[in-house]
């Protein structure tokens, strides 16, 4: 890999496995295309453009014919959509399930990375897109039936699930990031513990209003029952950005990404002191949760 | 990453399962470095020098204790070793059995990376090294009882043992490489398959002597037993340089290779046509294989 002239690489790894990160019996296209995607999440936050992958793949005897020509099929689709080559990688016998691991390598201009640490107080908080539907979407496709799930229209239905098996990274962001932001990550494991993840690299805290949280028609008919509120705030598998910006920033910020097509909402404020985000209700009482944020262990 | 001014990066990433490139019962300190060494034998065999990885860390909750120390140990040790950082990675839940994953990335000054694709008729063929010992160590390690390894001597087990636990990557070789081979890559699963992929690269095939492939004194004491001769030129885990060189680059190479401490063997040579190496007994024949070289399918 030779970087363009002026350019550092950024190098991005997430590993998907099967029953964790996808469901063995979804399709291979959108497994594929998953892969890549939550790795270009992943680099749209650093600021980062696409340029190649690396591919380990991990599958059983049985993915080896229509499964493979499908997940193949879904790599062709999106290396296409992102402007990627694949570079090589490796492929492996693992028996019990599928585990897949890409590696995307981007570029930014030399020195322009955007870091979790840059956090300031008196930053003010966004997150692109809308939150919690991806997690909504996954208890959805786990309990089709459910009490919970009455309320929904068929065409939401169909957006949550669409929402958890294939993300939309937001790519067309990156550029307005370099230039604005001062800190950025992408929320992937619930917004509450990302936050937090991000106010720790950077020594402060934050105030959050969760009434302000952006939320799709669908998952806005869902949010009154607390837990599924909970779910929103926590579940993670959203793949949008949650950046903070100096207040002297935040017009011009939102003036690109209103220009890159991509949906900005200011949810609150970097604050001094350390500690993980508070998020204030409607009630105007902080909330608590049972869990911040995705946990493997 | 910002590579070195008149550098390209060189990326390598290869898996390990466990069950299948080590075993669930393997010192976790050695399974970090053999994660490590796998993808350092790879960009070795490349020219390039190390400089940072990304690692994916697929465990099962039980392995997050004292476990997880004596990996983390393993790596840190490695790390010293061959002047890498971590750059960062994903750790996932992985129930059923370890997969672990690291992408490496390196150094090269431009253009001059070392392919497989550059193998012409008349060059020589060397090997870095001893072949067989990983293979042999694997089988003596699933079966120490076993009649084939009676002759071995306590020390000879121990010198298989290790070479199948914790392979050599012969880093120092890449300059050497990038210097002077016209061809090369390291032998993973098997030498006999793997010199056939670089010649298919190449469009050449070629003539190698079975007599002339190098052997440890363990080795050479196992495979007047045919099984163990074409396990040890067929099974793997060598992790050894395999690389092509035109006549007149040879003298230089293989005394460059002696200057960085490292054996190299010459056991044939490249020819014109098309097919995979045809490798010749002791009694002029040409021998037949299985299979050659490891498959995961």
């Amino acid at each position: 890999v030779r970087p363009p002239a002026g350019c550092d690489l950024v190098l991005t790894q997430d590993t998907l496995v099967a029953g964790v990160h996808f469901r063995e019996r979804d399709p291979p296209r959108l497994i594929a295309r998953k892969a890549l995607r939550v790795n270009l999440s992943d680099l749209a936050a650093k600021g980062g453009e696409p340029l190649c992958y690396l591919l380990s793949l991990g599958i059983a005897p049985a993915m080896t014919g229509a499964w493979a020509e499908e997940f193949v099929a879904g790599l062709a689709e999106d290396q296409a959509t992102y402007g990627m080559t694949l570079l090589g990688g490796d492929t492996v016998l693992c028996e019990d399930r599928a585990v897949i691991t890409v590696t995307v390598c981007g570029t930014v201009p030399s020195g322009a990375m955007v870091r979790r640490a840059g956090a300031r107080p008196g930053d003010r908080v966004y997150v692109s897109g809308t939150i919690g539907d991806g997690a909504l979407g996954l208890r959805l496709l786990r309990d089709e039936a459910g009490a919970s799930f009455e309320l929904l229209a068929e065409s939401e239905r169909e957006h949550l699930r669409r929402r958890y098996l294939l993300p939309e990274p937001r790519t067309s962001l990156a550029a307005a990031l370099r230039a604005h932001a001062s800190a950025a990550m992408d929320v992937s494991d619930g917004l509450v513990g990302d936050l937090s993840l991000l106010l720790e690299a950077s020594g402060c805290s934050a105030r959050i209003e969760a009434a302000r949280v952006p939320l799709s028609p669908a998952a806005a008919r869902l949010v009154p029952r607390p837990e599924l509120f909970e779910a929103a705030l926590t579940g993670g598998d959203d793949y949008e950005i949650l950046c903070t910006v100096a207040p002297r920033e935040a017009a011009a910020l939102t003036a690109a990404a209103q220009a890159a097509g991509v949906a900005l909402t200011e949810i609150g404020e970097v604050v001094q002191g350390r500690g993980p985000a508070v998020v204030f209700g409607a009630d105007g009482a902080p909330m608590s949760f049972a869990q911040g944020s995705y946990a493997h262990f």
